[in-house]
Formats: C-alpha cells, structure tokens, sequence
C-alpha cells in the first residue's frame, strides 16, 4: 500500500490560518496522489484494488453502496457515474439505516463502503452484517490503510489524501469521488464503456489537479460571497443529477462549521415544498454547470428570484446563465460533464470556510462534532 | 371505478376552520373508504389494480417507485415495506431526477407512480420516458380517476380521500400509505407473505380508522405541543426505519404551512453533522415508537439532550421512552410496527397545523405553492 506525501501535525499548519484551509488547498496534490500509479494512458490499471478484483468486477450486475454523512455523498454521486456511464443499477443509502432493516440483495451484487476513518462504527457494522448477505465481495474505498474497513474487506481502494484533521471532511471527500471514478472505469472495462470513452476520462482526471488549482485561485470572490452568507440564519441548497450530491455536501459543510442551517433539495422537489421558504432571508445556492439540464435549473431560478430570494450560482458559464442584481454568479473551470461535481464541490468548501470565519466560529472543531463517529 | 362519499367545496368545511383541518379529520374515513370492497377476511382481494394485474403481480421480482413531494414520502415508506415484509428489492426517486437521468432497470421491475392529482407533471413524464424501458408493468396509485396517470398506467390502484382542498396534503399521503400496504399484501400473496400474516395485517388495517381516531383526540395536547415551536425558526425531525420517511413527510408539512424551516434526518446521522445545528433555539420532534430500534433512538436522544435541545417526542410507549424537563412525549395508539408509521402522521400534521395557525400563515394557500406542480 502506497501511502500520501501528504503529512499533517500543528506544526504543518503552514501558512493556513485552520487545518480545513490547508486541507482544502492539499486538494490537487492528494487528487493527484490517488491518481497515482493507477492510470495508463488508455484507461485504469488493472488490479488497482488488489489480487482477485478484476475476476469479482467482471462478474458484476449490479452495485450497493453504504456510507455515513460526507461519504454518504460521495456514493450518491458514485450512482449517478455508475448508472449513467455504465447502466449498472447501484444503489446507496445510510449505513445506520441499512444495518437495522430487512433489505433485499441485487443479483451479483458488489458491495462498496466508504469511510474516511475506515472505523465509522455504522459503516462498520454494515459492512459485517453484509457478510451474512449474498454479495459478489466487499471494497472498502478508504484513507486510513490500517484501519478496521481495510483489513475486512476483499478489495480496497485507498484515497491518498493524506491525514485529515479538521473535522469537516474535505480533501477526503474529493479523493473518494476520484477513487469512485476509478472504480467506475475499471467496472467500464468489463461492462462496455467504449474505449475512447475511457481514454478520454484518464485525460481529464490527469487535468483535475490543474483544474482545482484554478478554483482554488477563485478564493476572494468567493470570500465576498460569504459576505451575503455570514448574516443569515438559512440556506437552500439545489443541482441537479450528480451535481444534486454535491448541493448536499455545500450543505452539510455550512450547517457543520458555520451552524447555518442549510439544506440541500435537488432542484425538481423546489416546488413540492421548500419553495414556501424562500424569501429574502433565505439564500439560495445553487450547482449549475452548463448541461443539459441547465436550462431547467434556470426555471427553478426564476421561481426563487420571483419569491424575492437572494441566489449565489456556481458554474461553468456564466454567459449562459445570465446574470443581475439577485444573482451572484461564479464560473468554475469547465470540465467535462461527469467530473464537474469533483470540481463544484471545492467552491462550496471555500464558501463555508469563509462564512465561518466571518461568523468567528471554531472551524477546525465545530461544536457537537467528533472527526471520527466511532460509536453509533 | 368507485368515487369517495367524501365531498369538497367551499359550503363543505363545515365545521372546521380550514380545509386542512377538515382533510386531517377525514383520514379515518378516508383510510375506510380507500380499504371498501378491496379486503377479505384472509388477505386482500384478487385482481383490486384491475384485470390482468395478479398475472403481472405474479412475474415481479423488484419495484421502481418514482414520485414528488409527499408522494415521494409515501413511496419511500413503501420501499421500507416491500424490502422488510417481502425480500423484493424497491428503489424510490424523485421523478424530476429520474427523467433526466440514464438509469438502470432492475430485472422483472413494477414501475409505481404515486400523485395525489395524477397530473403531477414530473411523475407524468418519467412515467412516459419509462416506456421505452423494460418493465414488467406501471401501477398508477392516485386520487383522481380521470388524471392523465391513470389512463396512462397498466395498473391502478385508487386512493379513495376524496377531494382535496388544502395545498398541504394530509388525507392523500395516509391513504397512499393504504393503498402502498395493499400492494405490498398483493405483491405477498405471491411472494412468499405467510398467509397468517396477511390475515393478521387485514385485522390491522380494519383498525385503522378507529386508530387514527384516537390520534385525531389528541388534538388539545398536541396544540400546546405546537406552543414550542411557533416561536422558533428551525426544527430538526428524526426517525428511523420506516419512521424516517413519516420525519420527512412532519418536516416538510412545517416548512410548507408554517414557514419554519423544518428539517428530517435518519436519526443515525444526527452525529455526522446536523448535531452541530442543535442548540436551545432548535427544537427536535422525533418518531420513535417502542420497536427494535428504540434503543438506538435513546441514545440519539440523549446527544440531543445533552446539547440544550428541546425534544418534542412521538411514541407508543411513553413509559419505555422515560420524561423529563427536556422531553416532552405524546403518546399514540400503539398498533403493528409497519403500521405504525400511518398513525403517526396524523400528530405531526396537527402539530403542523397548530404551529401555523399560532403564526397566523394561510394555512390553506401556503405562500408560493400550488395544489398540484403541472408544469416543470
């Protein structure tokens, strides 16, 4: 097992004011070490997550995924690439969930946790419960190589993000999406992902570091954002598709270190309820690259700027979003479609970063909040 | 097709001061209407979705349900249903996701849309897109018999509630629910479902309306419940199991009719992060009838406790559950577990509704909402 580079420790702190800063700029190098020895240049190694994967990923139809909090949305955008790129059924849910109910098993099932820590007690015990089940064989993607998810799965696919100390989840979430990619394009080896197709995915994952260089460059304006955040007492959250993982993650992150209570809906639900919220006290945050479903996102825009909501987008384009005084608008690097909720996600980190700092709250240890959830 | 005895229009609220008032009390006899004609004394009857549907029924080895808003709600209950009762794998999704999105169809798959007015425009088009797709048939569970779902589903099975008037749906989601457990003793009877449980689950939903009879009497103590809450701006909602979905469903009649942005979390991930929210100012209702995972909720309790967070808490069995300065419970009729999470949607809809009524909100038109979302 190779491990990060990446160090931590007070005296690392560096030049960055918290852990979550460091962290949150550690991003392109730990992307690019979980990239590491992994890639050719026509698509994933094979073997990648150890002896024997590559026989139980060919045999697979279908994939479950169990993971708590920050992972949890990880797998989510995991079932939007596993679905989408590949037309495998996967399905995700909360640990704690799946671990005291009857559930069913797809047929020729792979089962996937996720854990920062590798000990999230939930994960954990969902993990051996899962034993009893008819599942193809486990992985673990995870960043703690001696931990006990690692040592009790069949296959693993350790995030080289290097210790994370703040307890905000950041880096570990961007390097678990990375690790989910690949084990997207090593399930796209056995189950038709066109060739080409796959070649063109190495070369944007080998462009992600550069990628979220450039948008960790976009930090003032984003800390004027804040601005229009630290005041508030709410925020909604909205995306569509895969990017809808990431509105819930932008959420998550502010309600933990800011203690703004955010929350995140994907965009179609606007209208089933929440849309009662919005008025001027309530921002609106919003993932919106510039795809296919843009233009329906700009629909659910209108009905939050009619209700007087004040919109903070972030996207690819801002062109074609358009843009005036009830909406603050920032355009992160275009990359393509399906990896654009790796880059979305770093905007959102920086975002409650600064609405925090401007709130004076503890941002390395938010009130409440343990790194690990060891105990259920 | 039989139509509900229950009747609407402006002379018809009687008695009651809103619409929503008036349809909370309706459920008893809305859940009667809806089981009418459709029960034996071992099971439910043969071929109630109409002619062919036992042939389809026999082939199905997993549900899709897609649905919005509170509809969404009572198929993700479902899910917990058919997986728990019968072993058949059940997806649920937001339609709005659902049609924009490449996904896969599970082998031998129902396809179930649920909508109140059968013309929600989202759970239409993922209807029409699912066309294209492999499934074994669609079942439409839905409120109006002439709506565009139902004359385009293979399948039907009618919510008889009646009209409904108020924007919150209240009757609609209890009588999906009851429509939803019809499926599931349908889908049992050949699936496996022993025949003395059916028979006892028929005995249960025949005491349904006197159940929810009993919960519509708790009306005065639930109204000094809502005294709690009106004054405050968040609220957390916790569950878990098939609980969890009735949070959702609690959380999002508070946001929708009283403006309080209300929030629900499996009660597993409450230390994933949310735990950071609670403070005095952020009042928790929780779902936790005396079952298997009562236990579980305790010690969630106990977290929420030691933070200063006021719990408001629903139960069957307030004595297992213990009291105090910080608890305040109420008790519901205790009936089966999977029941259960029937009768308690009615105090959260009455807690709902009080909270409005002490803000003075237009409990009946929420700001912002239309009855049924026809447009995207």
């Amino acid at each position: 097992v190779t491990e990060s580079s990446l160090t931590a420790g007070a005296a690392d702190r560096g030049r960055f004011r918290h852990f979550m800063l460091k962290e949150i700029h550690e991003q392109p190098r730990a992307v690019a070490e979980t990239l590491e020895g992994r890639l050719a240049p026509d698509g994933v190694l094979e073997g990648i997550m150890g002896p024997g994967s590559e026989e139980i990923l060919a045999q697979v139809k279908s994939v479950q995924i169990l993971a708590c909090g920050t992972s949890y949305h990880a797998g989510l955008v995991a079932s939007y690439w596993i679905e989408g790129l590949l037309g495998l059924p996967c399905r995700v849910e909360v640990a704690s969930e799946f671990r005291y109910r009857r559930h069913a098993v797809l047929p020729d099932c792979l089962l996937v946790t996720i854990s920062q820590s590798g000990e999230t007690a939930d994960s954990l015990a969902a993990l051996r419960q899962a034993r009893e089940d008819d599942y193809l064989g486990s992985l673990a993607i995870c960043n703690v190589p001696e931990s006990s998810l690692v040592r009790e799965s069949d296959m693993v696919l350790m995030t080289h993000a290097g210790p994370e100390i703040g307890v905000a989840s950041t880096k570990a979430f961007t390097t678990q999406l990375v690790a989910l990619f690949l084990l997207v394009l090593s399930l796209g080896r056995h189950h038709g992902l066109a060739p080409a197709r796959a070649q063109s995915f190495v070369e944007q994952l080998r462009a992600l570091p550069a990628a979220l260089e450039k948008v960790l460059a976009l930090d003032t304006p984003i800390e004027r954002l804040a601005m229009g955040l630290a005041d508030k007492h709410h925020a909604l959250f909205l995306g569509r598709g895969c990017h809808y993982p990431i509105a819930l993650e932008g959420a998550l992150k502010l309600k933990e270190i800011s203690y703004i209570h955010a929350e995140a809906y994907p965009a179609g639900e606007l209208k089933h309820g929440p849309l009662a919220l919005v008025d001027a006290d309530m921002p609106v945050v919003v993932v919106a690259p510039n795809n296919h479903l843009l233009e329906k996102l700009k629909s659910n825009l209108e009905e939050v700027r009619a209700r007087g909501g004040h919109l903070m987008v972030f996207t690819d384009d801002v062109a074609a979003l358009g843009s005036d005084g009830a909406i603050q608008s920032l355009a992160v690097p275009p990359v393509d479609d399906w990896l654009s909720a790796i880059i979305h996600t770093v905007p959102l980190q920086l975002l409650s970063y600064h609405t925090a700092i401007l709130k004076g709250t503890d941002v390395d240890q938010p009130r409440n909040l343990a790194k690990s959830v060891t105990v259920e």
